[in-house]
């Protein structure tokens, strides 16, 4: 693995034009060679000048290759045009990050022998490579390749369900060992309290138990129709800040609405563990069932990360005072990648300093290293290769501190089939079954090209996450009481908070006072219907952000529509000039706008909008 | 649209490379004039000559594009050394399907750009052409494009989860709605037989009536309160041949063990239709929910097609005895593109003929297409173009009949910004959310490279049909006692039943009889070990064969584990002669090993096995 310190050639570029037709007519080369000694291997013995296949015919009629040729050309032609610029230095919009040429090589080259990684029959090479991703990505998070294990999915949607999926039958699995015959003796002498919330190792050593047993099965059916009598399969907790796809998660499960609690939050979007402590507490004390406690590491629409650390602290305090505890899952999808910043060579996190290793000159919050550095303490993670790995769609990942757990949803005749430390094959221990290995060998070749320590992402995602940083001092103001106070109405774009990651949200008002009476969020929705109707008319120049809509703001309980900067790549001082330049300008069309219009003599109707609005 | 009557040119060929190699060499000249673009068309005034970022550097350490030229070629080599061998003839394992160049190309290119079709914003291109794919899978299946509607998906477990979770909500509305205040007048006079399985057509015009009043959210919360108190989300009946991961989505949506309920088979492995009747009456009659009837259409083990057809009568017939009915979705995750061999050129169905249109020489049952003419009246349907469609992975699909059953499951705010007949966004109205652009581009080229209809993909797979016949043919033996009559034990090799599609299933046993102690599938499953190491040590030359645990066999409630050959290419004559032969000799050796094992004289174990093990 090269460790790169530039990031020299990461990306395509003119200079490497050249070397990447190259390495592609090799790729090529060799698929064509490849295909066509699995054609003709078996001949002479196959070859039958009587029959003609399909497939043997290689010369369509006039016109065929040619059919195929303008199909290919309209294709390149309408994306070069079109396609969304995610390479531009004015593209701050979403989460879809340029994608490094080895990347982008290692994708082409396994796409074309079309690999299904959902056994090794199907994808011999690539699903070598996802048992090495899966090794990546166990370091990266903290948690021991051994003992650990991780796969790809489709995204961060599917690897939440998988997870949550996992800690809705671990959950149930102590009551029903206790009221099985054969079984009961493994948690005997545990109260109704612990077995409604046993903590999650001895969960998995039961799980261990029941398999060796060969009662997993029966104990497991015995959960699913005890949760269904109990009218509950747990409390799901979790952030206000949650995506969207964590209620469709709830329901895909068959959660009722009571079981899903939604935490309030803090000034700077992270879930308020105060008062999660109180509510955990409380369920543990009554003995009713946690499904899982979920941790945003770099909240879609804010990048907040949550306090994991003292979310891991309150249930170690848990463990102690009830003997009780709950699942911990964190959703990374966005955030898990930045661990590297602190990633030394050696796969150990460094102490936290203001300013990180890498060298790009983001300073981060103490509170914000301390959730990574707790990270190897939660239970399953999810994170997106997709997202701030770099890697191209699809590449989601979902990461498990102990192998274990997987063995509950595995299919019992291939469970039963795996020792101890052997590579899990992934179809049977996944939600999905089937993806495409070429999605593991692009994730493969990113994490070999960039380096996952402080000096390859750390370096990448810390000038992505200080071009935020100089984004926020650009538009923030002094506050008139400190953090928790509500921002001013006095200056037209303001930073809602300091980020946490490389997400900015900014807020929209005018700098008089004759508008106060349209809410400051439709402005927001007008700067930000401006800026995109700018990008549509010239797509390669204009400047992109995206939507947010803020709970709590600009008091508790009301919510904000403002704009969203999700910052996926690092820009020098010129070009920051130029992105402070077009925001200023696309807020005061959006001022004047109201102000032509006479609507600030009404009150604007802003759109119903609910919190986490943003679509990745 | 090129119609192609030959398939000319559709695979890799050595006549086809320099035209693959050039193509792509043009998409690359234009992803990277787009990439300098994006770079550089907001200079001069982003350039700044005393910053540079990491994607600036263009050239890195020495050494740093050769580790990107070694990771490539390194991967490259080991793909045309090693990845199974798809385009072989002798590949007959699994549902992977050879890539047509159109495919390959258009997924390469469109990859470049990393679309996401969540939403057009990050994939203008791309998801136009997944509404285009959409329209295309209406049709093919038989559903209006206008108020029919189709996505993609990672794969067929992921469709089959989304379908099963609308089904379930949708199942549930009638009775919430009578419960609640506001909604009660729209079931008004309804028993509570009629409210428990109203006819799906009547939910769709209860979910807009809900819709249209702004009631929707609440009363689905209502409805998911509702399904935990009763303790059921109502009943999943479907055939005891469907693949492992039905039992995967059944615990997933949180149904019990006892809401699972998995109907016996015919000989021929369909599902039985008089028995699903007697249950599906006994339900309606005493007023219990039915979640949903599914049918296979290919079903993963065998091929075999249920008898769509039948069910669909006793639908029929149930709504004029009960007024009560079920919602039907069909797993033609394998099969849905056999529709294509009667498909005209106008989008209408030919009427049955034992040989269809296609000109392959596949003689198709009766039952098969009365199966295939029915499904424009099913609900929803699972097809995969990248099983039988011949797309690369990720590509699975999901259509419904009336698209307004997704917006049961839509996020709200997204569902009430819709027209009638507009282009719904993928994102908020899919399970998954986030998917890859480059899939639905590869669908959109194999369609039209291919051709949706008898003389496209009807001959293509055709082909493959007509294969598996010709092999059954020199496979099977005269039944003592008509179909229903169990195999005889006198010959080695037994096509077990006349394949519905391109699946075979082989019983394996001796010739003599002094082996008769051995059970018949412990020959099945040494003959495929035989193969499959056969195959490890000589991959380009040997034939793949995967393996099936057939239930009901020999005798009902027994299991055999049988060969199972999927035949996803046509071979002629010769070719099936080297298949037959190699068959045999492995057959012969897997006889032999047991002889002399000295097995013979003790029952040799067999594996403890389920039905449909096959993973994919």
């Amino acid at each position: 693995m090269r460790h790169t310190h530039s990031g020299g050639g990461l990306f395509p570029h003119p200079e490497n034009r050249d070397m990447f037709t190259n390495l592609l007519g090799q790729v090529i080369d060799d698929y064509y060679r490849w295909h066509a000694q699995c054609a003709e291997a078996a001949a002479p013995a196959l070859i039958d000048p009587t029959h003609e296949t399909v497939a043997d015919r290689t010369a369509g009629p006039a016109g065929e290759m040619d059919a195929v040729a303008s199909l290919v050309r309209e294709l390149s032609g309408r994306l070069a045009h079109q396609a969304t610029p995610f390479p531009s230095p004015l593209y701050l919009a979403h989460m879809t990050p340029d994608v490094p040429i080895a990347a982008s090589l290692a994708y082409l080259c396994a796409m074309l022998y079309n690999p299904n990684n959902v056994t090794p029959e199907t994808a011999p090479v690539t699903t070598e490579l996802e048992h090495e991703v899966s090794e990546d990505l166990c370091r990266l998070i903290g948690y021991q390749p051994g003992t650990g294990w991780a796969h790809l999915s489709s995204g961060g949607s599917t690897a939440n369900f998988e997870a949550m999926w996992i800690a809705r039958n671990l959950r149930s699995l102590p009551s029903a060992a206790a009221a099985h015959p054969a079984a009961a003796g493994l948690v005997s002498g545990r109260s109704p309290l612990v077995l409604a919330n046993m903590p999650v190792p001895q969960m998995l050593d039961l799980v261990e138990c029941l398999s060796a047993r060969g009662l997993l099965s029966e104990v497991g059916r015995l959960a699913a129709e005890q949760r269904r009598e109990a009218n509950t399969s747990g409390t799901l907790l979790l952030a206000r800040s949650a995506h969207y796809t964590w209620d469709r998660c709830a329901d895909l499960l068959g959660l009722g609405p009571a079981d899903v609690e939604k935490m309030e939050l803090t000034p700077t979007h992270r879930v308020d563990v105060q008062a999660l402590g109180r509510r955990v507490r409380a369920l543990l004390a009554n003995g009713q069932p946690i499904l899982a406690v979920v941790a945003m590491c770099g909240s879609s629409g804010e990048g907040a990360v949550d306090d994991l650390d003292a979310i891991l602290r309150l249930r170690a305090d848990c463990e102690r005072r009830f003997g009780a505890s709950f699942y911990v899952h964190v959703d990374a999808a966005f955030g898990g990648y930045c661990r590297t910043l602190w990633l030394q060579p050696d796969g150990t996190m460094a102490p936290f300093e203001d300013r990180p290793l890498d060298g790009s000159g983001a300073r981060m919050k103490p509170e914000v290293h301390a959730a990574f550095r707790a990270m190897p303490l939660a239970d399953s993670v999810t994170v997106d290769p997709h997202k701030s790995g770099h890697s191209p769609y699809p590449g989601g990942g979902l990461v498990f501190r102990d192998r274990r757990a997987v063995s509950l949803v595995a299919r019992e005749s291939m469970y039963f089939g795996q020792g101890n430390g052997s590579r899990l094959p992934f179809g049977p221990h996944t939600l999905e079954g089937g993806r495409p290995g070429a999605a593991a060998a692009a994730v493969w070749a990113a994490h070999r090209q960039i380096g996952l320590h402080s000096q390859g992402y750390g370096r990448l995602l810390g000038g992505c996450i200080a071009t935020a940083q100089r984004l926020h001092k650009r538009f923030s103001v002094a506050r008139r009481a400190g953090p928790t106070a509500s921002y001013d109405m006095d200056s037209e774009v303001i930073s809602c908070f300091a980020p946490d990651l490389n997400i900015l949200n900014l807020s929209v008002g005018p700098l008089d006072s004759e508008c106060q009476r349209v809410p400051r969020g439709a402005f927001g929705r007008l700067a930000l219907d401006s800026i995109l109707a700018e990008a549509a008319s010239e797509p390669l120049t204009s400047l992109y952000v995206s939507g947010n809509t803020l709970s709590s703001r600009p008091q508790p309980g009301r919510v904000e529509q403002v704009m969203r900067l999700c910052t996926m790549k690092e820009l020098g001082p010129v070009a920051l000039d130029v992105v402070e330049r077009q925001l200023r300008a696309a807020v005061s069309r959006s001022v004047a706008k109201v102000g032509t219009d006479g609507a600030a003599a009404q009150p604007v109707s802003v759109p119903a909008a609910q919190p986490g609005v943003d679509p990745f």
